[in-house]
This record gives structure tokens, sequence and C-alpha cells, in this order.
């Protein structure tokens, strides 16, 4: 375990310029980031000033306390328990504020992450026992220090994106008429396991025929035929961090909508990754791509959502699709973000995608691992 | 897909029953259950009267009515514009509803499940857009349906048991010092899915040495040494169904505690097996497992949770370490449970568990796939 201070410090800053005592980490990617490593069911505040508080079951403390080495950090006995008084520790903790800085009797603001990750009942759970919380998302805090990445994380992005990267050559190798999904995925899961992925951050996406159409995707038993598209989307974690890697293949030669399509993606590809410049919106680069459909006569297929940022969490600000209202999010140089998050598809026909991990940078986005688009196979 | 009409119309009188207008589907355990199929992001309404309606991403319209066939089914073109307008769809549902069942213009109630796999910020997106509707856990419908299972039900049960079997036979050949958790996870992940395994329902675990003692698990890259115990839960699905299996190794001569928690588990397990009959509660068997850890010393490490249900999703109703008020629930007949959940772990020592499936019957548990317990390796 290494505790970030440098982190925690500006996470800190953040916090009272909020108006927040604290933060209440209960995520997986929240947690690596301050404490650099992963623990399941991960539970920790930081308060607005002083140490993390760790908080973990009774069977676990003593492993606990042997990672946290000399730190003097609380180490609480009962979840369940520490859970319903979470607002008392954070009043206990504020107590300790430098003066003119505690709030007092006021509601506490606690900020939690509010993404997947968080489950409504226990949200749910915790308000209720803590009427005097009030709870609002972390995402002030947790974005501002984690949107922009430093050169390690860009480094570990790339790694988690060469995998991806051996993972589709394994799968592209495999892709004849007559093998299934399934199978692909058994292979293909190996390989990233065996490069050194630590699992995928969403199940794999092997789509076929008309099910290329899907915006999401999965793996099942139903077998390639000639004349296929196939939607394929890796999205292995190396230490903690997210790669997404999609590509689309035709089992055998393309045929005119499948190859307009392809063509059309490319073309949005290439020129939303000119536009990634500090300054620019998510909401414009979905504006050039319509435009480009529109000239390939393709725009009402057009669905929102081509870019996303990428880091310890595999959707992270700006995610447009699962939050709005990063459609207006500034991009600043520094931050990945992919390119090809959305499928091109023609209802009942099927739908392409390629994507991609960039740096933003004043001269467009920036590849960071450059994995061939060869999508006719045999 | 195969919708279950049967299965619906029973959850229609439940819903009668409770006052709900319908239940708002949004996971893939409820999906699965209602329509034969896994699909990802499942959106689907069954309202209290009438015919299901199925919400999904304009692009793969053309793809669901085709797996629909004939069905008299509503397709939607837009998830956000549906999840605004739910409270809408309802009430015009209702409006079909038989005479003197409409629920008029009070706030209609609608089911939904509130476990792991519902996101905070979906619910509180979904309350804000629909003020007039009371969200309500569905449990009370799909609780009735789902915890007592069918034969079908139990033979899938049993079949994504074996399967943990085989990946578990491949862990225990594994097991000798100096390999890594993440290696053998590597290994015994390729196992589970060449033998039609659709995934886990949880990441492995294989927690060694001192993080035996850990309540849930992971895999690193630490090393196994002579004499560590080591912990491996695998938990495979199987057309949907969940396994769990849990056995815990000692690598070389386990020493005097380790024995001892060994043998106090088994006892535990054995005992509680005997009581897993129609009528009992899982407090009960909490009881039972606390009287054994107290005749061998080790009462002071006694975790409540030693049993839960278990079937399309992991960990279902009754599940007290997730719902403490599960701890009243009784039992019934064919009722599928797990022995096994909790860890008996000395803190900075170590922990072990036994974890089998088991059908509840009036002579007690019946296993559904009798693995061996077979601890010392090497």
């Amino acid at each position: 375990m290494e505790i970030n201070q440098q982190r925690i410090k500006k996470a800190q800053a953040l916090m009272r310029d909020q108006g927040m005592v604290g933060i209440m980490i209960m995520n997986r990617d929240d947690y690596r980031f301050f404490f650099g490593e992963t623990r399941v069911q991960p539970r920790a505040i930081i308060p607005a000033f002083g140490d993390p508080v760790f908080i973990c079951f009774k069977a676990e403390v003593g492993e606990l306390r042997a990672a946290l080495g000399d730190q003097q950090i609380k180490v609480f006995s009962h979840v369940g328990e520490q859970m319903a008084n979470v607002s008392k520790t954070f009043r206990k903790l504020a107590e300790e504020f430098p003066e003119g800085l505690s709030p007092g009797k006021s509601p506490l603001k606690v900020g939690m992450q509010m993404w997947f990750g968080t489950p409504a009942f226990l949200v749910d759970l915790f308000r209720k026992l803590n009427p005097d919380v009030e709870l609002v998302p972390s995402d002030p805090v947790l974005d501002e220090l984690r949107m922009v990445k430093q050169e390690q994380e860009i480094e570990l992005l790339r790694k988690a994106q060469s995998i991806a990267g051996l993972g589709m050559d394994r799968a592209r190798e495999l892709l004849v008429p007559g093998i299934t999904g399934r199978e692909i995925a058994t292979e293909v899961t190996y390989t990233l396991l065996k490069a050194g992925a630590e699992g995928t951050s969403t199940p794999l996406h092997i789509n076929i025929g008309v099910r290329s159409c899907w915006i999401h995707g999965k793996v099942d038993d139903s077998a390639i035929r000639e004349g296929d598209l196939v939607v394929i989307d890796l999205t292995p974690m190396y230490r903690g961090y997210c790669a997404n890697l999609a590509r689309t293949f035709v089992v055998g030669q393309p045929d005119g909508r499948q190859q307009l399509l392809v063509e059309a993606y490319l073309e949005m590809i290439s020129a939303t990754r000119e536009a990634l410049q500090p300054g620019v919106t998510v909401g414009r680069l979905d504006r050039i791509g319509r435009e480009i459909l529109a000239k390939h006569g393709l725009e009402e297929y057009h669905l929102k959502g081509i870019s996303h940022g990428i880091g310890l969490r595999f959707e992270e600000t700006p995610a447009s699709t699962i939050m709005p209202a990063h459609i207006t999010v500034k991009l600043r140089e520094n931050m990945v973000m992919t390119i090809g998050h959305t499928i091109l598809a023609i209802p009942g026909f099927g739908g392409v995608r390629f994507e991609n991990l960039y740096r933003v940078t004043p001269e467009g986005g920036q590849i960071l691992f450059d994995y061939p688009v060869d999508f006719i196979v045999g």
C-alpha cells in the first residue's frame, strides 16, 4: 500500500472549496487512486483536514494494519456499525478542524462517488442511518484530480491498451466461419490474463451479425457465418487502469453497405481526432461526427457519445452517455479520451465501431497505442 | 428468447396483491427469469395486467424485434426518453386495467430490484424524472417467485457447481510454493470458460497466507509459501445460474491452529446442513454455528451469515449479510442455499471456508454437487 499524500492534500483543498467535511470512498478506483492498491469492499473516509480513516471488517484488521505500517490511522472493527456512524465520525473529525472551519451543527456535506459502482440500496441505507448528512457527488473533487493524467498514468493506460492489442490479435486469428463468440471469448480472455490483465472492466463484446448493432455487447454460442460483421470490444485492466480497444471485422468480402459504414466511421474518427484539443467539448466532437455522417447520408444513424474519458474507471468524466451534463465539459491537455465509443448501426442490418485511446494535445489527439484497422478477414 | 407467460402471470397476481402497477426490470437476473435470455442493459416493464413492454436503444430495435417474433410487444426507440416517461407509460397501461383496478391519480407504486446491480444515480434520476411514482423494492413479488427453485433450475445450479468443481481441481493441482494467485486465477478462469461458464458472478478469490482472513477476496501477484492457508472461491455462471464453491487448502503440513480452524468449520457445516429444513431461519443457522465455535473456544471469531440463497443472482433472498431483515426469513422446501459463506478467521493469522450448495428438504440440506474436502496439499 502506498498512501499518496500529495493527492490527499489536493483533494482536501478541493473539499474545503466545496464546503465538504470529507469524502466517503466505497469504490475500487478512488481507493486505488489515493492508496495505490485494489481492495475488495474498499471503505475509507478522507476528511477535509487530517489523516484518512480506514474501515474494514473485524477479521481483516490484522492484515490491513500490517499493510498500513506506521501510519497513524484509525481502524474500525465493524462495517455495519461504521456505516451507521459515519456522520458521528465526521462530526468528531470536524471538531479537530482548525478554528472557524468546523461545520458546526448544520448538515454535514459528504462527497461520494455516484456512478455505476455505487448501489442504490447502500446509498438509501446510508441516508437513512445518517439523516444529518447531505450526500453529494464527489465528482467536483475527484474530477479535478483525475481528469488530467500524469505521465505514469498515461504509461499504464498505454500498457493496458497494448494488452488489449494482444487479445485482439488472438481474436482476429480465430475469426473463421463456424466458430462461436464464446469460443473466441474463452481464448481471448486467456490471452489477456496471461499478458498481465487483472480482468476486464466490462464483459467482452463479441457481437456477431445483426447483433453488431448492439450498443453494448456480450458473448454467446451463436456461430460466425461468412459475410458477418463482428464487433469486438476489449477492456482489460492493468494495475487498475482500463483499456478500451474496439475493432470491427467482416469475415469474407464486405458488401457495399458494410464498406460504407466502415469508411464513414473511419472518417468520423479522423475528424474527431484532429479536434481533440484543449478547450473543445465532447458536444462539439459529437457535432463533428454528425456532419461526417450527414455527408455519407447516414445522419439518421448518428448516436451521441463518440468520446469519453478513461483512466482508473472505464468511463470517467467527461462521459456524456452516462452524465448528460458532461456534454459541455471542456477538454484539457493530457486528458486521455477514447474515440469510437458509439456504434454506427443500421437497425436490423449491422453496425461498426473502431475505438482507441488518445491523449489530448494542442495538435489534436495523440494515439496511445496504434493498433491496425484491418477489417477484412480471410 | 422465451417469454415465460406462467411466471409473468404469477408475478402479476403478486403485483396486484402489493398494489403495484407493475415492475420495472433493469437487471440481468430478473430479465433472464422472465424472458429466458441474458441481455446487456436489460430494460422491460411488466405491468400488473397485460403484456410486457420492452425498452431498447434505437440501433437495437431491429434485432430485438426479430428475437421477439410475433409477440404483441411495444418497442421504444430511446432509453433516456423512456426513463423519463416511465410514469406516463405506466399511467397509460393502467388506463387499460380492468375497471375498478386502475390506480387513478394517486402515486403509482412501481417495483424495482434494489440490490448491488442497481446503481444509485440511475435510481436518483428515475425518481427525479418520475415524481409521481413511488419506487419500491420488487422483492415481495420476485422473492415469492424465485426463492423456491423448480427442478430445471436445480439442475442448472448443479451443472454450474460441477463447472466450479473442474476449476477447483485445476487450482488444487497448481498449488505449489512459488506460484502466484494471479497465475492460478488465469488457468482456473480458462478451465471454467472452456467448461461452459458464462464468466463468474464475482471475481475469483485466491486469498493467500494472512489474506485468507479476507471476507471477500481477490487475486494478486503474491506467491504461495510453504505452510500458507489458501482460500479459493469460484463462482462460475451457467445459463444464468450461479455456482459458489469455496475450499481452503494448506500447502504442506497444517499447524495446530490451522487444523483447529478447519475442524471447527467442518463441524459447523455439518450441523448447519442438518438444520437446513423448511421453517428454519438463517438466524437460527447462525446460532448453530456460534454454538459449535464456542465449543472450540473460537466464539469471538464468529461472523453472521453462514448461509444465503442462490440462483440467477449470486446472493438472493435470504441474504442476511446484505439485507439484515432476512435473518427472520423462513426456509422452504426446494430453496437452494449455500453453507459456508462466512470466513472463520483469526485476525493477523488466517482464515478458512468451505462452501457448497444445498437443496432444503425436510431431512436437512441435500448437497447439489459433492466436491471433496481434501485440504492438505503436497
